[in-house]
């Protein structure tokens, strides 16, 4: 199994199955069926069958998936079995409180580095990460050779910021900026647009 | 047109281009190509023309789009046009900072009223909205008539609250708590999940 061939929708997939996984065999729960996990995870059971095989999980008929069994192949094919460290950049209202959210660390994902062009009123909400100048920024991805960063700027800010952080060798972006981003292959921008998931819900319950 | 034949996924893109045309309205451009605009919003020129079909909209050839007709078009499309109102559950860390978050009221929404287990020691942090108890909870809702609401709960309470939102009346939830709601239809939730975003990203760089 090469990486490339599961496509990025199923990888969430898979990213959720590996959660609640977790979660059961943190319960001592040993089997678990597929149309069980199917309806906590809110998808239909040929589509997990479908996914799992991705893994090379096929479950036993009658039995059910092995829980422990399907963490480890999980771990092995999300690469989630070690911490990985992300840099944050723009420590305003969103970035502090994502610097003290304690769900990124359970995952496996430690931010490690946090940047703020004015890195000296921002240190009272930053917690235990260090926040330090923006001209510090590329040599500290560099140093440590961090891949992942978040970005909580402004959005009149980002491409400049995404533009810096692709030369200091980031990999992958969660962008919290309202804007498409434009980056160079290969590098992966994932998006979260707070207000955009609003504005469609809203279409919802006219 | 009526709004249940637009797909979700064609919403989220509606929403794009709502807030890429009000930023040309802003700065006083009046027409705009479609290939200009696809490209600001990361998508094809055949997926724009055909999401744009959707609000009865067209294009000129050689001449591209109005940028105030398509703006109008697409607040009547999106339910925009007016200020929606929302209610908050959970002012911890990520929820204090939704609560200072510009975005959504540049969007079209407000946050009218928040409540938490402890709003006593939660009022600090809560900006202008006061911090309200739960039991409160119903009461509110339904007085204002709120359809909306931001879930930023803890996992194991998230499902307990959902169900609370759904009688007071409650039509569509965007949820941050990493679990998935089971709500009963036409109730619309949409998922705000951080540390799945990361573990999706952490993927691709491997």
């Amino acid at each position: 199994m090469t990486k490339e061939v599961i496509p990025r929708k199923t990888v969430y997939r898979l990213s959720l199955y590996h959660r609640i996984l977790q979660r059961l065999a943190a319960n001592k729960v040993m089997t678990v069926s597929s149309s069980a996990l199917a309806k906590v995870a809110g998808v239909k059971p040929t589509q997990l069958r479908k996914d799992l095989a991705y893994c090379g999980q096929m479950g036993t008929r009658g039995l059910g998936y092995s829980v422990p069994t399907l963490v480890t192949r999980l771990d092995e094919a999300l690469g989630t079995s070690s911490l990985q460290p992300v840099a944050m950049v723009g420590v305003g209202d969103l970035g502090s409180a994502l610097l003290k959210y304690q769900g990124f660390a359970r995952e496996g994902f430690e931010i490690v580095m946090a940047f703020d062009v004015d890195p000296g009123s921002r240190a009272a909400h930053s917690g235990v990460v260090r926040v330090l100048p923006m001209k510090s920024m590329r040599g500290e991805i560099e140093r440590l050779a961090v891949k992942m960063a978040i970005l909580t700027v402004p959005a009149t800010h980002a491409q400049a910021v995404a533009n810096l952080l692709v030369d200091a060798g980031i990999q992958a972006i969660l962008n919290f900026a309202p804007i498409i981003l434009q980056v160079p292959e290969p590098v992966v921008v994932n998006n979260v647009d707070l207000a955009l998931e609003l504005e469609n819900l809203s279409f919802f319950i006219r």
